[in-house]
């Protein structure tokens, strides 16, 4: 499996995904789930997989290429497209067509091939939005109700979720919630692993803001999650029953 | 859906569960999950189900034909078995058999009924033991390594149990750990509901020490609830990035 979680808040976007991989419990490697597309100024992108990894590789190596096309191609790339609804749109089909060529193989051996995505992003003049798109190309859209999508293993870490963030939460305390949420999921499951990813975007900037891969022997992170552990062994202690 | 916790521990057992049974999205009900047992210093066992009603509820009523059997039945009954391993055994036959017989009619209609029972007790002379029993009547043991046993949404509530519970955490400690591990459920999982039922056993007692049914309104609860809530905000807002 695979844990993301991408929020979108006043002030801007953060995202947040693992690495690892695997094909049932061995074959366990690291692959990258995050990838970022920017025109500074004009518009940035970030995109975050979960699922089957042929698949997840096929789109962005479809997105890719549409992007490196000319500009005459048939259809937009997710570069060019005018809205940020039209990129949720463009990563749909890609992600439909995609895991449809895929299937129609894997299907002589009755098996599926499934991915889900994350796309965020903003273009100049636009608002930023937050989409997260199904494996048959539909999508929803993260909004001030709910201003925090995830995929994968997303039940250890949504009970901090729902309790610190809201549209207003800032990109500081926003980086601390995802990562926290990481470290919920980390320590519960074993298919959500290290390194992570972590993307923030601002408001109206159209570009990548900061990009860090944390490594499993990040000291902030482990400072940041021996911190944590203090303040839940200390909460739990005082608490009276 | 549901949400149990039992806990075995060397001072005692410790178990939690909801009430809140639904078909489908509407049809939401409030169902007992916890069933005591009590030959008070002879024997104890607490039950607690999860899964469809009509298996749970057939479950819970031919155990107690057995039990009102006449002594010179067929089978022991859960309250005659030598063993707690033969308890669990019991139970994972009646389980199976019950489900089988609901499924047998569910067929014709393209639907399958399942269920996954929890049960946890002690005999004078033996030693506390706890079984998670799952659908087709097999059963897997909770141990020093992994003292406590989940049913439902399990997930949510998990990284809570993962931090602060081993074998030798006290009776008051584990009360604490499964009602926060509740309250993290019921903020994110609607399938999960109020009121709830919790049951302490103390080793070597053959009895069960503490049963309380925990309304909505509790006011301990809620203070426990706003305490922890409390906790995590100020242990959020005190963590460095």
């Amino acid at each position: 499996m695979t844990y993301c979680v991408g929020m979108l808040l006043n002030a801007g976007m953060v995202l947040l995904s693992d690495t690892r991989t695997h094909a049932g419990l061995d074959h366990v490697s690291t692959y990258r789930k995050m990838f970022t597309f920017e025109e500074p100024g004009e518009r940035v992108v970030a995109i975050m997989t979960a699922g089957s990894l042929s698949v997840t590789q096929a789109v962005i190596a479809r997105l890719r290429d549409g992007i490196d096309a000319a500009e005459g191609a048939a259809r937009p790339s997710i570069m060019q497209a005018e809205t940020m609804l039209q990129v949720a749109e463009i990563v749909g089909n890609t992600l439909s067509d995609a895991a449809g060529d895929i299937s129609a193989r894997m299907n002589a051996m009755s098996q599926n091939a499934a991915a889900t995505v994350l796309v965020a992003g903003q273009r100049r003049g636009g608002a930023m939005r937050m989409f997260l798109v199904y494996p048959e190309g539909n999508f929803i859209e993260a909004t001030s109700d709910t201003p925090f999508l995830q995929l994968g293993e997303h039940k250890y870490g949504k009970p901090i979720l729902d309790r610190v963030v809201n549209m207003d939460t800032s990109l500081v305390d926003a980086q601390k919630a995802v990562l926290l949420s990481m470290d919920s999921t980390l320590r519960s499951n074993l298919s959500v692993g290290m390194p992570l990813d972590l993307v923030v975007i601002e408001a109206d900037q159209m570009k990548v803001a900061r990009q860090r891969r944390i490594e499993p022997d990040d000291p902030a992170f482990h400072r940041m999650r021996a911190a944590w552990s203090e303040v839940l062994y200390r909460g739990f202690d005082e608490i009276r029953l």
